[in-house]
């Protein structure tokens, strides 16, 4: 098989780390029928086309729309993805993975692509300074939304529309390709009314799972990434989580060791830890896709038990060893941590021999020689032992490389996996209840009409004296 | 007063939450006698000149040579500050919230300054792509290590003195400003033997409390930010910090808020949230200090009490309503929320009227004619009236607006907080013990001269067999 994503749950086991926090085979016999459960839920759910989102990897009708769409990009000195959440972070994660960090600032003749931004915030400082940058009669945008209504992403639109409208005219709707549901919204009317290029994000697929549709598949063509790669790793590792058994399916086991540990050890944070600076926007999808997909308060039955989710925390090393290892090492032991090790970097860099004066004096004589990737790997060891050694449960995710198919891999891993975990949890892992409340009142401070009592509570809170304010 | 940096604790009283999460009467009154104790304490080790860190706001005698230093800067073209962890967090911090978040993109002319990096990791794809995109022969590199020897930074130092010396022979030497001790350590001997410009970290202020020093005053002061408007905030905290009382100490109360939700409330994890991109990195700033600062096994006096430190997570505003808000308002109740409020923004963007078809027939109508900071504070409002409606403890820090002065106020805000929940924590908030171990064990792997014996033990680890691997 082509360059395999494996995972080592060595690390969480008691033999490693003692039964007091690592996983005794009576905890591994606890929850395997949960898994066996779960597991074939899933295969019967995806035999009756219920769960959409696992059958992407063979989805492929769309790429030849998406290869031209971005071969037109390129007349286009930016591109520029309106989008947030789900609709911005998997594309943020491809351009990080599969690109140079100073993609935008190359010279224009080697980039091969536009220049790459992604406008997620509301927050009229970026907005502006984006707008200076990358002027919009200069740039393509990338409106994604699925509802097509997302409230910081219509703005914004709105916002360079009008740019657009008054500096290049008639030609503005070719400035725009939009991301949308395949019928409904207002992104949908606005593609069909203005003839505006457009992709559908098929129905049964939620934002934060749609990376592996043309949410995340037209970006990537347009950076110069394959989407054909992104979906060959993804079909390989659907092909390695169709098995029942959690010793052969990683998605599984990475389900059950989370569950596990949440249930049985008290470890209510994820920490995901990778030691590539490449990999750091992929830790940022994985938190989202996993606070928003099982940090839920009841179960879909309606049973009122204990609110769930783990918190997950994305670590980057070997930054964090000079942030937050102390406390992971030395702090309550509350954490299930994942560390993400690379095996092949694209560059090589060696530390050379040197003539500065004091290098052997000071205790540093044993650096030079080396390559970086060797102090990289050296100190991603380190860190595994000294967790290891505090009894901190450590499961290894190791890539043969980052490239665009093993993020495929990936992708498709922890959606897998987040999917069983909603299973074992049982809450529904495609929902996100508790933050409907915060876009009405969000709709009715702006003055949405019907949403008088709305607004008049916004208000009245807004005003609510502040008797315990420090000045 | 110039604006000031307020607290509101409003949302963390029981009164606002209800008294099973929110603080009562009687908490506070629990908590108070702690209070006073650890501002007395402040007070009188800061008498005996034994709290530098706090002293740093009237220590201004470095900023002549800091702005010497800085116009010299003007005469590259890249600015590159070598330095991880606490070396190098405060400085970007100060840049993300100064500066434009696309400063290197801008014109030459418009710029006023080099264009800014900062090399953290020793990811060799990382180092590779900054060295082609910033030629070392066109670079000033800022090395910045408090001991002089941190691996991380020495290695990178090696490999841009390499290329430096082949490139610019005997002017290596200008390219480099090194920031460390005054005295010790291989960067300090370097600097003397050589004749290269440094600055001095003084020796009672660590890394992570170090950004009120040249560590962050000089690269501030080559960006364009003047250091001495930082000082003047941090000085203006420093006036209000003085008071023993916590409604009127605004340090102290996020001190005592931080610790009682911990120890009294169960809330392990505390969320830094500000809504403006220009405090992400801030966030993460205020994440180092804390983790590290807080997260220990121990107190000082070898009393081996369960270990102490909350978690802490930086999260931003809007964008994390997309991602994890979810898990916040309807997942477990074991977080204490810091939103921090930006009340003024340098821009003015205002969502235009329309004449696209659908904007009001989609219910869309309402959003037009208003500033993208309205939307921003609407939505801040609606995710703490979530928050608050699900009974989370949420504090929001006012800041009139994001500049060098409201930066200052806060750096200083959460250092003496963070020395003050030390203080009622009982650890010691200046060391890492736990980080020390994997130091040596790097060191031992890149085959330090006596150190075969940890230099075996990382062996046996890496070799040891995986008998849990998923493939």
């Amino acid at each position: 098989m082509r360059g395999e994503v494996t995972i080592d749950l060595t690390g969480v086991m008691a033999e490693e780390i003692g039964a007091a926090h690592g996983l005794s085979e009576a905890d591994l016999r606890r929850i395997e029928p949960d898994l066996v459960r779960v597991a074939s839920e899933i295969a019967d759910l995806r035999r009756r086309g219920m769960l959409e989102v696992l059958d992407l990897p063979s989805v492929r009708e769309d790429l030849d729309r998406i290869a031209e769409a971005a071969v037109k990009s390129h007349g286009f000195r930016n591109f520029v993805l309106l989008g947030i959440g789900g609709s911005s972070l998997g594309a943020r994660a491809i351009f990080e993975a599969c690109l140079s960090p100073f993609h935008n600032l190359a010279p224009e003749g080697e980039r091969g692509a536009p220049r790459l931004f992604v406008a997620e915030n509301v927050d009229p400082d970026s907005l502006d300074s984006l707008m200076r940058v990358a002027p919009p009669e200069e740039t393509l945008y990338n409106v994604v939304s699925k509802s097509g209504t997302t409230v910081e992403t219509i703005s914004q639109l709105l916002v360079v529309w009008d740019r657009l409208a008054s500096s290049v005219g008639k030609r503005a709707a070719e400035h725009l390709v939009i991301t949308t549901d395949p019928e409904r919204g207002f992104l949908r009317r606005l593609a069909s009314e203005l003839g505006i290029r457009s992709f559908g994000v098929p129905p049964g697929v939620g934002g934060r799972f749609s990376v592996l549709t043309p949410v995340g598949l037209y970006p990537a063509a347009v950076a110069g990434v394959d989407p054909l790669e992104l979906l060959d790793g993804a079909a390989q590792m659907d092909e390695r989580c169709r098995d029942n058994g959690w010793r052969q399916n990683p998605a599984l086991a990475l389900a059950g060791v989370h569950y596990a540990f949440d249930r049985l050890k008290g470890k209510g944070i994820t920490v995901m830890m990778p030691y590539a600076d490449s990999l750091r926007s992929f830790a940022e999808w994985f938190c989202q896709l996993w606070a928003e997909s099982l940090g839920k308060r009841t179960n879909p039955a309606g049973d009122p038990r204990a609110p769930v989710g783990q918190t997950p925390v994305r670590a980057l090393g070997a930054i964090d060893q000079h942030s937050q290892l102390q406390l992971y090492v030395d702090g309550p032991n509350d954490k299930l941590f994942s560390i993400v090790a690379v095996h092949r970097h694209r560059a090589e860099v060696r530390i050379p021999e040197t003539t500065l004066p004091g290098v052997r004096e000071e205790g540093l004589g044993h650096i030079p020689g080396h390559g970086l990737d060797e102090l990289l790997s050296a100190e991603r060891s380190a860190t595994e032992m000294v967790l290891l050694g505090s009894e901190r449960p450590v499961l290894v995710v190791d890539l043969p490389e980052v490239s665009a198919f093993s993020l495929g891999q990936m992708f498709y891993l922890y959606e897998w996996a987040t999917i069983a975990a909603g299973m074992l949890y049982h809450v529904n892992p495609f929902d996100q209840p508790g933050v409907e409340e915060g876009k009405l009142l969000t709709h009715a401070a702006m003055g949405r009409s019907g949403s008088e009592k709305l607004a008049e509570r916004i208000r009245s809170h807004r005003q609510r004296p502040d008797r315990h304010r420090i000045r």
